[in-house]
């Protein structure tokens, strides 16, 4: 706290120790930069990792994801003007010189800092989205169309964007494919240990099929049938009977956190590939939303007032949301 | 037994009981089809997984590896005459239809016949290579060089393609790339649990890096260098350990037979990936062969005669041998 700037001009809500109860907390954003942009923050999504930091049970997690207006840019900004609708991911700084962040993939950088629990390059801690402003460099924030609502917005930086790069980097979105999913959270379907997500997933998100995946007989009838999965899912789970649906060849992609385990011959006799997978890059994450404007793709989310933040991570404990808190920052943080 | 042919022309060692042991056995092969080829059997590689199915060990593994020089060839048969010298690998026949065998992938056809224990399409049952002859269908037959010695020609059908397939399919052969190898067995090198095996890892086989995989300074040493690795051990070890070698988006090539198991973090936090490979299919191998030909790689073979086979399985399961057994037929086998 002690690098922090004079003027504790921020309000926001934190927890100061692991009961992890959320209040009312003051501080300063650093000031702002040539090259930053001050965001006045309309709304920040929930993560499930906001759990695991307010009780501290986890040294590195993901983080709050916010969108919000342009309040102040710094003398060089080109991309972004006050008034703009920008988003902030999960990561507000990297080291921009390296191979990883020369190929827009800045999340894989060494020197990347997190936009909560992080420090920046300034000292300062970083202090997340459950607050009324942020400064962060113009490189690390994202242009949200005019026509996108800005609440919808919000996980698409976090659950889209996580979704979005093993797609592409697995070329996933080719014609004639077929994609499962494990989990039923953020923004996709298929397999569930839940027949009560059954007809959500089939009528409201579109999926082709529900699949519960404890089932011997429903996982046998798609034996060898996918070409890719994702695995979202947050809890400890059997991989084996997952990779017994893929394909000769086929891809699971991992962007959840279950330990993996599985026998040699799910991976080997049908050369099928785990590969693992992290948010992503800013190249990624503009491209990710521009296409979700243009196509009118919206997650489905729940907003609440700030205050009810700490209400909204217990219903996360309890996995009792569809499919993602937003809160509404502009109009609940005074 | 039933479908063999009536005259019992063909001599081989067989196991008949799960005691494991060989003996000398009389059977039949099929008669030349139109495609077929004819091979006087000189030399029979030896594989782990032979151990495996003497003893009745596994339902499903790989089988043993044959050179030898064409007696008689179908009517048909184009790309070999009399007297040409030709190998044959882990399979036998394949559908000749699906997407696999159009790709040359043979290997992960549903209808894939082993060399051993297999049943074949005209009903007969494969009876591998510690045998006088074999009649194989020409797709299975692959050329070897005139100039390459028969003997060390064996392990590269089994051992070589195993190593070269995942190799080519993830573009492992870039300049300036590195490469660690699990297991210092068939034909390659670096990971190892004994310093034993140093010496000639680095001198006879030429490795630039020998890390004992057990000590924690030496694999933090070597944190995030390496760009590929390919596991080809067959004993359960940790997954972890590897992983943190291998830089973001680094590969691991699974072709031993250890059970998988690691923390997500290892592959999300650096999008790493690990995939599975089996043999190979037959553009691969001839590919590889022509490729060891003319670089003159060869691998290191101890030469047994037959009736040591049953030692030489003895020594196997003690990892007794550097770096393959092949069973000399021609010589040994009256």
């Amino acid at each position: 706290m002690s690098s922090e700037g004079a003027k504790e001009d921020c309000l926001g809500w934190a927890a100061r120790d692991p009961s992890g109860r959320l209040s009312p907390y003051k501080f300063s954003r650093r000031t702002v930069g040539s090259d930053d942009v001050s965001i006045r923050i309309t709304h920040c999504g929930v993560c499930y990792a906001d759990v695991g930091w307010t009780r501290n049970m986890s040294g590195r997690s993901k983080y709050p994801l916010i969108v919000g207006i342009v309040k102040q840019v710094g003398s060089s900004v080109q991309r972004f003007k006050v008034g703009d609708h920008v988003g902030v991911g999960t990561y507000v700084n990297s080291c921009r010189e390296c191979e990883y962040c020369n190929d827009g993939l800045e999340v894989h950088c060494e020197k990347m800092v997190l936009t909560f629990d992080g420090i920046d390059t300034d000292g300062t801690v970083t202090k997340g989205g459950y607050s009324s402003h942020i400064v962060v460099h113009e490189r690390y924030c994202f242009r949200i169309p005019e026509n996108y609502p800005m609440d919808l917005a919000a996980p698409l930086l976090c659950a889209g964007i996580t979704v979005y790069t093993p797609m592409i980097r697995h070329k996933m979105n080719q014609p004639g494919k077929s994609l499962g999913v494990i989990g039923l959270g953020g923004l996709v379907t298929v397999f569930s240990t839940s027949i009560s997500k059954k007809e959500e997933a089939l009528s409201l998100l579109g999926a082709d099929h529900f699949v519960i995946s404890s089932d011997v007989e429903q996982m046998k009838a798609i034996a060898k049938s996918l070409d890719f999965i994702i695995d979202t899912a947050s809890g400890n789970h059997p991989f084996d009977p997952y990779m017994s649906v893929l394909k000769t060849g086929g891809i699971l992609a991992l962007v959840g956190s279950s330990e993996v385990k599985f026998s040699p011959a799910s991976l080997n006799h049908n050369m099928r590939t785990v590969s693992g997978s992290l948010t992503g890059g800013t190249k990624d994450t503009q491209e990710m939303i521009d296409l979700c404007a243009a196509q009118k793709i919206y997650p489905n989310i729940e907003v609440i007032p700030i205050d009810y933040a700490n209400e909204a991570l217990e219903r996360l404990i309890k996995r009792d949301v569809k499919y993602r808190f937003v809160i509404d920052i502009e109009n609940s943080l005074k």
